[in-house]
């Protein structure tokens, strides 16, 4: 038996993802909760612990307490910051239940993305004078790196992009669902060297949320609960972000957050049936596969070729089409598929992970967050 | 022997509190966090966990990280919000060690609050539209309402602002050091009715930071540990922020914290030595003393007349001069005044509340937060 952190997640819900919700932050945040809660079986009244994370858009627990009628909340909190917090809070949410804080907390993140200004950054900014205004810009200097180190190619990106898109055609919830070939792929407009269009995730507006409660509650419960086997809230070291020491230059936040995983799991990478990854990037599935102990570091590439992440692949990676396909939620989204696939929900279609019990998801880049989640 | 969340606060740090700090936030927030670091006796590579709260101005862990040179970070957290997070964060940095998250926090906050712009707040405004602009007119139609509900009276606000000022007499770090009388606080000038100048607590620049452990691993450290005996992150209730149902417009989030706080500790406001209480107004003292069970509903004015609540009475109550006289550090100015009184930093001085051995501090409004520390 691996290790636990007596916690499982026993609902998930979400809007629809989409360009250009007309609603607020507030509206898309309450419509994800209640779906999620109505998908453990359970009522507003019924959580006593709330924590999300916001990026950009202003969103607080205590206007969903308002609109969703939660009576009393026990422990909750607002993160800032972005995709990085997503396992991070259901971690955190998980260590609040086992301390007693709390007993069924609603984990969430809402955002009009696409529809908001592209925030400015915070904080002392010190790479935006050297040209790095956007995230593509920032990220390229890795995938660059990493092509120079490892022999990278084009190609290898490009079976990220068709690998998520070709799982993305068989979920109606995502939002671009029309496969695409390797040529299609290449001939993508350049948005910045290496990364073409079909290389960068969606902008989306919507929002995505799941109940975490204790595991031992969760077996009364509507669902067949998925455990939280281990989890990560944002490692890092002092190499990960931009802006800094730049002497490691091909990994993420993941590089911190994976030893950690796995020894915490009690279990590997072997012992994963899917996995679902921060996909901000088609570069940063490559990074993490490596980062997280799937293959050697630099080998990421060959790894992604030959549709070894697709689903009847060794690996399937992001079954739901991800943040490039289905929509970028920040991570939230890649939790649902996750528990959905441990639930088995997708049985007897070509989307199931066939008999899954183990999977891995991330909220990189950084810090890094992870969790292993499981079924019995 | 009361309960335990099995961890202490082993080391205690802030900047200078000052109108006009001339740097950043990063460069408080590093002061503070080195202070603290330096009296628990550590260095920065022991810290492996790390949560802030801000409030307006942007301040991030990895920055943190990257300016303490912290080598590497199991669990950090940037939580967006005001003051009620403070006690919040270090409940919740207790729960995250005792899951196994990471081992020694660093818990944050660093605020150029007078320097800076006023915020404009966030989300769906539903109050400006109504006049209330500006904290002190919110706090003061709670202070109203208690004034017309149980006859609270201009004269007990004032000897809460006089307490404080005492207290703050004696406290080298206290940005408001000359002790005041009833005249001085009656002829204050009126910012909004009941709330005189003297019944607000000062914009401050500066930062304040302690450290977080598990009592075993504090045992071993250069402090006499202060345990964290229970502590409630954020508790809320459907009637406790401005602009929602106002069926009980006389208690804050206090109100929800507490029972909870008394509970998980196995204590009651009858084994308290000191209160440390969030102060923004000098009505909140009040209504918390109240909402605390230190008296009965409505009979906080009574409590705080007589120098009850000063140094020598039977309550002593924001031992440093609080937010009113000492500096607005949001509670965790408040949490470092307490961790001093239970290691008798005083001892020998009329500071020293004799013998304490167990206090509670608050970080209210809403939602409520608060934490009961002890020593052996």
């Amino acid at each position: 038996m691996s290790a636990s952190m007596g916690c499982a997640i026993v609902g998930v819900g979400e809007t629809r993802y989409v360009r250009g919700s007309g609603v607020s932050t507030l509206h898309l945040g309450t419509e994800c909760a209640l779906n999620a809660i109505r998908d453990a079986g359970l009522t507003p009244a019924d959580v006593d612990g709330m924590i999300l994370f916001t990026y950009m858009d202003p969103l607080r627990t205590y206007d969903l307490q308002m609109n969703l009628g939660i009576p009393e909340l026990s422990w909750q909190l607002d993160v800032a910051g972005g995709g990085n917090n997503a396992t991070g809070i259901i971690t955190t949410a998980a260590a609040a239940i086992q301390a007693g804080l709390c007993s069924t907390v609603l984990c969430l993140h809402a955002i009009n993305r696409f529809s908001s200004r592209p925030e400015r950054g915070s904080g002392p900014n010190l790479t935006t004078p050297f040209g790095l205004l956007a995230a593509p810009q920032s990220f390229a200097l890795w995938a660059q790196r990493h092509m120079y180190e490892y022999g990278t190619t084009q190609e290898q990106l490009g079976a990220v992009a068709i690998a998520c898109r070709k799982h993305a055609s068989q979920n109606p919830r995502a939002l671009m669902r029309t496969p695409i070939t390797m040529e299609d792929y290449l001939n993508s407009r350049l948005v910045t060297s290496p990364f073409r269009l079909l290389d960068c995730c969606l902008e989306t507006d919507g929002g995505a949320a799941c109940i975490v409660t204790s595991l031992e509650r969760a077996r009364d419960l509507k669902q067949p609960p998925v455990e939280i086997i281990a989890g990560v809230c944002n490692a890092s070291g002092p190499a990960t972000h931009e802006g800094r020491d730049s002497a490691e230059y091909t990994s993420m936040g993941s590089r911190y957050a994976a030893p950690r995983l796995w020894e915490k799991a009690g279990l590997g990478p072997q012992d994963m049936d899917f996995a679902q990854l921060y996909d901000c990037f088609t570069f940063t599935v490559i990074s993490q596969i490596e980062d997280l102990g799937f293959c050697a570091k630099g080998e990421g590439g060959p790894f992604v070729e030959n549709g070894r992440i697709e689903l009847g692949g060794a690996l399937p990676v992001n079954t739901s089409g991800g943040h490039l396909s289905e929509g970028y939620v920040r991570s939230m989204n890649l939790v649902n598929e996750a528990v959905r696939q441990l639930r088995h929900e997708y049985e007897g279609t070509p989307r199931q992970v066939p008999g899954a019990r183990r999977g891995v998801v991330t909220s990189a880049p950084n810090p890094g967050s992870a969790i292993v989640l499981g079924r019995d």
